[in-house]
């Protein structure tokens, strides 16, 4: 969360996805020195008319101060722009933190002609640290003039810390003959867990939706996409996700019935899923992108907590990383879920390959077979604990030597 | 669980205890053949006549054959044997695993003359792999002939896994004059998380006490002890905690309040501290040895679920490892603990240092006297959530690429 990435991720994508303009919606990245030499580090979204927002964020019960006034502002339901900065999360950060913030608001009001309560505020980076928002005027005027219709990329990599590359995602859909689209970021490698499962993502559509609307879209989206990915269990204070409706004047959609919030709320998990992976793709030190599928729990949160339970294991993610099929980890974080299972009726496969059967190792189970399949850098892992009929997939990444040192090293 | 280590932790005790001679028990450790070459790895206990006998066990839902095994005689509450084996946890082996504990236990019964209820089994190492117990009768044999008293460091040593050292300690007591003692090993080193929080521990005494006031005393001494350490947050399938009182004919007390029981009492819960926190010194990979400290929380429950948020952050065991104070991340563990916490009147202190004070940096604090706390082996954190007066204290050890190199290579 901070530190400048030496390398890529091998999971790294090979291409990145071209985010086509929106209409109304201009986008800049400036240098603020906020903690980078030599980088962007402060990056807005402005809408030239207002547009529509909805927000999930961190349930931490020591929330950042920009997610504070996110929360506070959000009730309007009006946005004309969002200032994002890494290299310092301005959480912990007490009332000074606050200052920061309001700061930050005044600064935007003042360069792009806005009321402070359309301003929404995101930071990303170092915990504790008094973060100087003094320069943000200047930069902010800065980044209002240069700002354009193509900045989604240079976005998307002014808002990475320890992320490994930038994280975008698109999707168009139809409406009454017309093409509308979402566009997306993200950014975040570590202290990923629910909820909100991942650092910061600001999604733009110019599909015309009301802010409720908006909302109950988004609240549903990211539970089996954000909410559904852990790198480390560790939840961070600052994660924010924002979803915008460029109206740019248009009158919105009020009613979710509407045959295009059908279509819209389709893409938008879409788009909510991709870059879900992408954040797991590039968790710290991953070199492993570990699916887990739970079935035959009592129902889907019993499911959903232990597929957490193993995604979370340590003992299992360092078995992934030294491509060990090690299902004995799995029936071990089975056990400690606290759920209901029976281990006696426990089925466990890797790649589609079962391992175990019946609370023993499976008959056919073939060791060199299983190897093969730990080379791959995507592993299935498929759990049935044999009580019902309730099932969750979540999502994780192995845990490496490399994690360690990027995370021991982190302020320094 | 289960690789020989191949060098000592820099948190190694300078010296072991010399457990003495209790009257009436003996013990031997042989070589079983069970996983390693060329090490004991098969060890009794035998009382020559019957011990009254409590235990505590994993709370996994997919405990081990043994396990099981152990929870249904222990309501006969006498015992003659104890059998341990390293190297294979007969965990997750289904029927198999069942046969193998009968067929054990009728060994015992063979070479010992004892009643199978009278014996107690205990596995550790590798799950999922089936144990073969058919030399258990002839290595059984040959471990009767060779018991004797002094034989408590062979059997602290057979019973290791990725253990660095054997772990024992002692406390003698004086009741009526006489002089009592309780002897105590554990083995343990990864998987470690309530509850239980160790693999297996084994404690004799000779200060005669029925089995219910053993068991009572028992599940009052482990949860500030054994239930309060955590390595890496995984609970093993094996967890076993057995305590004998070596009755060797003697009448034994009945009466809680007995005026010997308080003393054994207190014995008792120094001697499980001393062993907890020689597992957690041997924690795999541990560099640092952590105390963690919460108060001002709603209540003691509750002040438990944030220390052991914090015991249990990758993030922060990652930057202790870095021997970074990195407060922030406390920050972050209070947050995602899901407990009543005021952001802005926590304060969080390293080795007595106040770093952070009412929701910020504390303005005393000096980077270069923290960074020279970080550099002792010995960490204690201190937190105040500010919201109550509940309190508790767990430990836990750093987590380093040693961790992940022991984790990743385990089963090959």
């Amino acid at each position: 969360m901070g530190s400048t990435p030496t390398k890529v991720s091998p999971l790294a994508p090979k291409t990145y996805p071209d985010l086509a303009a929106i209409e109304g919606v201009r986008l800049a990245a400036v240098e603020a020195g906020v903690k980078y030499a030599d980088r962007k580090d402060l990056a807005v979204i402005l809408f030239d008319r207002p547009a529509s927002v909805a927000g999930v964020f961190t349930r931490s019960k020591c929330p950042s101060a920009p997610v504070d006034w996110c929360r506070r502002v959000l009730p309007s339901g009006r946005a004309r722009a969002v200032i994002v900065n890494s290299g310092n999360a301005n959480a912990f950060t007490g009332r000074k933190g606050v200052e920061t913030v309001n700061q930050a608001a005044a600064a935007a009001e003042d360069a792009f002609g806005c009321k402070k309560h359309e301003v929404y505020i995101a930071s990303t980076g170092v915990i504790g640290e008094p973060l100087d928002a003094s320069g943000f005027g200047k930069h902010l005027k800065n980044a209002g003039k240069m700002a354009s219709q193509d900045g989604w990329e240079g976005m998307a990599r002014a808002i990475m810390t320890t992320d490994t590359y930038p994280k975008m995602a698109f999707r168009t859909f139809e409406v009454e003959g017309r093409t509308y689209r979402i566009n997306g970021m993200a950014k975040g490698a570590g202290m990923i867990q629910p909820d909100m499962a991942t650092m910061l993502s600001f999604l733009v559509t110019d599909f015309p939706v009301a802010s409720d609307v908006l909302q109950a879209e988004l609240s549903r989206a990211v539970r089996p996409s954000f909410n559904s990915v852990s790198i480390d269990s560790d939840t961070s204070t600052s994660d924010t996700v924002l979803l915008f409706s460029a109206l740019d004047g248009r009158k919105p959609v009020r009613d979710r019935k509407h045959a295009g919030v059908k279509r819209f709320s389709k893409a938008l998990g879409e788009v909510l899923h991709e870059l879900a992976m992408l954040v797991v793709r590039d968790g710290e030190g991953a070199t492993k992108h570990i699916q887990i599928t739970v079935g035959g729990a009592r129902n889907a949160a019993s499911a959903r907590r232990i597929a957490f339970s193993i995604a979370n294991s340590p003992l299992l993610k360092t078995a992934i990383a030294g491509e060990d099929a090690n299902w004995g980890r799995v029936v071990m974080a089975v056990g400690k879920a606290g759920e209901p299972a029976d281990r006696d009726r426990l089925s466990i496969s890797f790649g589609g390959i079962c391992v175990a059967r019946d609370g023993e190792r499976a008959a056919e189970y073939d060791e060199k077979e299983t190897s093969a399949i730990m080379k791959r850098d995507f592993i299935e892992i498929d759990v049935d604990v044999g009580v019902g009929k309730g099932s969750a997939r979540v999502w994780t990444c192995d845990l490496t030597a490399e994690y360690v040192a990027i995370n021991a090293d982190y302020r320094s």
